[in-house]
């Protein structure tokens, strides 16, 4: 760019040197034109590339209770629809709060323990905003956010103007070590999830919350991929370990396990109010249409009660790893749902990835720099409760065959 | 703040210190808990402070054009939910593009004359992502806003890390003066709207998209509060105006007149490519639910054909400005079909907006700061096609009965 200030800008030069960069790298990204099938999750319709739509198993989705296409998600849905109509038609403040929406969040604060709750149209921009809003509350606050934490929150962490240190990944020695060399009396927030979707690892979410009472700082956990998923009632990994009472915020999400679309945080009714108050990614957009938050509504109520759906959904997750590993598959070592095969080259993943489709019809997209650091590209799976034990087959021979075809470094 | 260097914080004391300047402001927001009753909006019900729900009639939608009770609307979306299910799934890189999203961008791209259009979240996310992405790629760049931009717009502003210039609202004069101030060689970006939904007003594209061809800068337009709206097929007041072709990216919403929830930008396919690949905003976010995107698909291909809902809901806030003006009450002058009563105070504002639901069943909520300057808190009517005249005559009646005996200023 330094010749800009010799001659006149050629914008459309300037852009189509960005997406010829992507191709470079390997890493352009092709959306797969899917529809899936409501009753018959994992099951879909695929319409790229071909003469008519084709008939495809999807293994990459959040979706990862097959919420989306429960009965009692469909039904409350479909009411709202009929009761109230499409959209709220305003911001939460302006004509767009519905009962819907005061309900929902009243669920969700009883989900975590929490006083309150408050809906955002998504899980981003509840990180965004959310830490954004916190940090500029608190004048000198220092966050110190782990090194693999969501992109979202990264942005809310800059958004607010605050001094961030990174600690390495779940390492409490490194976030102590760090903690300990700011000035005491400084505030301190630490933010970090307790499912790292890409790796399926978990936080040690008690230890950090001992670190913080030492330290004085406030806890900031994101759950959206253990919402619904773990706890006696779906309400993450900080019910499952019985420490939700000690995390300030509690974030999640209601478009993963919970099959909708949306996020939150939960906390006490001061900091939901301030935050209600003072973030402009909660205050100036259109509210959560009330079609989603009565699925949402249902969603949670019947995770709060059902454990089938998240005790077949773990089982579906050990034998597919089992499967992989016996096969000499890499999967990557974790203790959760998610079942991630390392391969470290952006262009090798997406040739695995495009060759399962064409000719397996096995849909699972190749991940990529940004979302995971480059040299370390990979394929996750999220087998569901839907995925049943024929279906795993046919993936890891598919897999096996592949890999030996493009000649792919198994497992140690 | 000044003593946290010498105690440890008390957080609690820090979020309830900023509760208590809004209530002393008088700015403290309390959300009215409402449920609209399809097919019969305007009407709907409230719950709050009342024994069981209370019929009141919504002057303050964006619901413009009552789109979100229309039975194409509807039918989309029951048909979607029945089909695919309540959510996506996923990111649109990974599982989350359904057919309905490829469709949709068509059907948007077509609206506005360009070749490409890209979904997202909602408006707000839309303004964000897209001037901080075209910020962050065009090094050197100095965005030139409006004063009067939405708080999106500034957030993506600021955010891209650009070099800002505030012109004044529409003056094209301070605009030109700005431009001419910069390096002629250093990349420049006009953003603006073309509905100030606060205030009612236009702005004068044409002149402003000859400035940018002066001076080779790019413009971005929020349409807003103009989509569906504007122009013979609802291109908003660039397709009115013929200069849709002359704008580089053109914005709008899902969730005002279109009646759901959502947002997009249209503009050529380099553009559009360089956003959904760079853009966090929209890379890392769970995608439109489809029965969202199925919903607005019916609602814009609707609007590209009928011209009634345009017609009759420019009709009626032409009533209503005549029936308020005539009452001698402070109409803001505007030629857009949002009428705005200046208050000028965030007390008073309140209190009328307060009988007016308590009293008479009518809900139109106050506007304050942030949303608006301090000093010009009002309240914004919203007029729409299924405003009748006698609901206009019943509000101008209630609205002379409280400035009296509030004692408020009336018009000039």
């Amino acid at each position: 760019m330094s010749d800009t200030s010799t001659r006149p800008v050629d914008y459309s030069r300037v852009f189509t040197q960005a997406i010829d960069r992507l191709h470079e790298e390997g890493r352009y990204r092709v959306f797969i034109d899917i529809l899936r099938n409501k009753g018959m999750f994992p099951n879909a319709r695929c319409f790229a590339g071909h003469n008519g739509p084709k008939p495809i198993t999807v293994w990459c989705s959040n979706d990862y209770l097959s919420m989306g296409q429960h009965p009692k998600v469909i039904a409350a849905m479909e009411e709202a629809l009929h009761d109230v109509g499409a959209g709220s038609g305003g911001t939460r403040n302006i004509g767009g709060n519905t009962h819907y929406h005061i309900d929902l969040e009243g669920e969700l604060a009883d989900l975590h323990g929490k006083e309150g709750a408050l809906l955002f149209t998504s899980g981003y921009v509840s990180n965004e905003a959310t830490l954004a809003t916190l940090g500029k509350l608190l004048p000198g606050c220092v966050i110190f956010s782990d090194e693999l934490n969501h992109a979202s929150m990264i942005a809310g962490i800059r958004n607010s103007g605050c001094e961030k240190r990174i600690f390495r990944h779940n390492d409490l020695a490194h976030l102590e070590e760090l903690l300990a060399a700011e000035d005491p009396n400084a505030p301190k927030l630490i933010a970090f999830e307790s499912v790292y979707s890409m790796e399926g690892d978990i936080a040690p979410i008690g230890a950090i919350c001992d670190l913080a009472d030492k330290y004085n700082a406030l806890t900031y956990l994101d759950e959206v991929h253990a919402v619904g998923m773990y706890g006696p009632r779906g309400g993450g990994i900080s019910e499952r370990d019985a420490v939700a009472h000690r995390i300030t915020i509690i974030e999640g999400t209601l478009g993963k396990a919970f099959g909708v679309m949306g996020g939150y945080v939960a906390a006490d009714q001061t900091i939901i109010d301030v935050i209600r108050s003072y973030a402009p990614g909660f205050i100036f957009t259109t509210s959560l249409s009330p079609v989603l938050v009565a699925g949402v509504l249902a969603s949670v109520r019947h995770l709060k009660s059902s454990t089938a759906e998240r005790e077949a959904q773990q089982a579906s997750a050990a034998m597919l790893k089992g499967m992989m590993t016996d096969a000499g598959l890499p999967v990557m070592v974790g203790d959760t749902h998610i079942v991630p095969l390392m391969v470290g080259d952006p262009v090798k993943a997406k040739k695995i990835s495009d060759i399962l489709l064409a000719e397996y019809g096995v849909y699972v997209q190749p991940i990529n720099y940004p979302t995971v650091p480059r040299g370390t590209e990979r394929l996750r799976f999220t087998p569901g409760p839907t995925h049943d034990e024929g279906m795993m087959r046919d993936l890891t021979d598919a897999l096996v065959e592949i890999w030996g075809r493009l000649e792919l470094r198994k497992a140690a």
